[in-house]
């Protein structure tokens, strides 16, 4: 089967659709996209390489979500909603079962969102996966990383950690009883990206981003853009939905540091101003997903964290406030 | 050095740009774009793979300017005026005086044509490129590869053959005399994305495809798409501007298949009704740029390569009639 055959086979077709607003999809030299006026378009793209960001003998259904589910995250942190995508498939050779899993995986999820592949290219190579994805934002209503204000609340959605605790279990770095493991993995191998909450964000939170690096380290992203500092609650994070059924069960100290320095939680993370709590309040309840606050915006920047010092010892404290993103 | 100061240095910061129609660049959860009222974008992807698309010794700086240009080349076969550019660097390890030069390269190319960097990903991982490309092209202008009609004309723009032979030179499998050498391989590691004639036949041609995968290959995607056939007259392009002069030292046959199956010309292929002729005539003259043609679209289906059997041997004229894209 060649690269043209592949296409066809898993791709074309399967992912085919006519939309008025993609007059031309895959198989030409450009795919074709119109805008809705008074639109803006979102842009990211998402690399995933083997060994690095997913194990050799990743379940190839749950690969094809997550690729298209970092990068629709992405969308969701700028309150964009979701239009198109490329695929680049750089593929070692070609496994027709593979593929077909693979590409049902990713239809899945782009299908749940009206997300429609548009094109690419497929390539042999060390096996490598990037998508650009497309979405539509109304103009000036973008949520930033820049717009964090002092005295602003600071939100995350969701609980943290139970991916970075599945990816150290399966390393065999940490232990995971297998039924938890069972459950948990869910969050590393298949995360939900929080769209709905990022639209609805849109007028509400003053900065958002999504947690890919884990919470510290998305949260020196948005401090720096915003040119702000940041005091966070820790205690009262550890007594919140934060911290979820699976992950209490650990040691304080070992769910901190997962709960702050995770990666792949694919939550949002969001700024808003007091007068919004009630808002966010009943936006929480809608869309049935806790919507913590973890601390406050500071006009000093730097990073308190208030409480740290109880449930970490000196050197693993020290470790987290000198985390290289504060660096 | 890491991701972030990788991205600065050699990214952020050379391509800096303030552009009205892209409000937000690199560094954010998504770039943003505006398009100009009355506008479709035109979107292409595509990967370069170390060791499948290029030399692991090869210099940054051409690889830079390479990965680009074939992307602006998708652009110019469609007549889409290039606007911005997201770039997904998977990097073995960071290399500081590679990474200068490869920036060095794609910069030059993007600025000479304003296509700015607004985005993308660097990971760790075998060397992989992906580019994915925009373009603004007025509503209904946009070529495409099904457009062709029976009577048309098809054009090739400068000449085919010398990167093919440079490959295959530096390969082994071909002899090129040293000085040789160095002339052609520009056309192999330095392509020039023809985006003025692109835009220029936006209006003339009824179709067009861009010169990857090699003459023959590239046609048959055109026919394929407009359910057409083609007749070429085989003996007339030995005689055109289409076989350059370092190309015409070679055996005949040896040209000849090198101008009918080598790829990486990046040239353009399109098809024009002969009304548009004199208007062909006179803007090859204004692009100093050779406009061939090569033969006409038939309503059949299927190629005829008229004169090619003079020119080869019963078993290389059946191979090439029969190259898989016409199977």
């Amino acid at each position: 089967m060649g690269e043209f055959d592949l296409i066809e086979r898993f791709f074309k077709t399967r992912f085919a659709l006519k939309r008025d607003d993609l007059p031309l999809g895959i198989g030409d030299d450009c795919a074709l996209m119109t805008l809705a006026p008074g639109h803006q378009l979102a842009i990211s793209s998402d690399v995933m390489v083997e060994g690095t960001h997913f194990f050799p003998d990743v379940d190839p259904q749950t690969l094809g979500h997550k690729c298209l589910a970092v990068n629709l995250s992405d969308l969701a942190a700028c309150g964009a909603k979701p239009k198109a995508f490329t695929l680049s498939l750089t593929l070692p050779s070609i496994e027709e079962v593979w593929l077909e899993a693979f590409s049902k995986g990713l239809y899945a999820l782009a299908q749940l969102y009206g997300c429609a592949l548009i094109g690419g290219d497929t390539t042999r190579g060390p096996l490598n996966i990037g998508i650009t994805v497309f979405g539509e934002v109304p103009k000036e209503q973008a949520m930033l990383r820049s717009g964090a204000q002092a005295g602003d609340d600071l939100y995350v959605s969701g609980n943290l950690g139970e991916a970075r605790w599945a990816l150290l279990g399966l390393m065999g770095k940490m232990t995971v009883p297998d039924a938890r493991l069972q459950a948990i993995r869910k969050r590393l191998e298949t995360p939900t990206p929080r769209l709905e909450l990022g639209l609805a964000l849109r007028g509400i939170a003053s900065a958002a981003i999504d947690l890919s690096d884990g919470l510290l380290g998305d949260l020196g992203h948005v401090l720096k853009a915003s040119q702000k500092g940041a005091c966070l609650q820790v205690q009262e994070m550890m007594q919140s939905a934060l911290l979820s059924k699976d992950l209490s069960s650990l040691p304080k100290d070992e769910a901190l540091t997962l709960m702050l320095q995770g990666g792949d939680d694919y939550e949002l993370l969001f700024s808003a101003p007091k007068s919004k709590a009630q808002a966010l309040k009943v936006l929480a309840q809608e869309l049935k997903l806790p919507l913590t606050v973890i601390g406050q915006v500071t006009e000093n920047t730097g990073l308190e964290l208030l409480g740290a010092e109880h449930l970490l010892d000196a050197q693993a404290f020290k470790s987290l406030v000198s985390f290289e993103h504060f660096g």
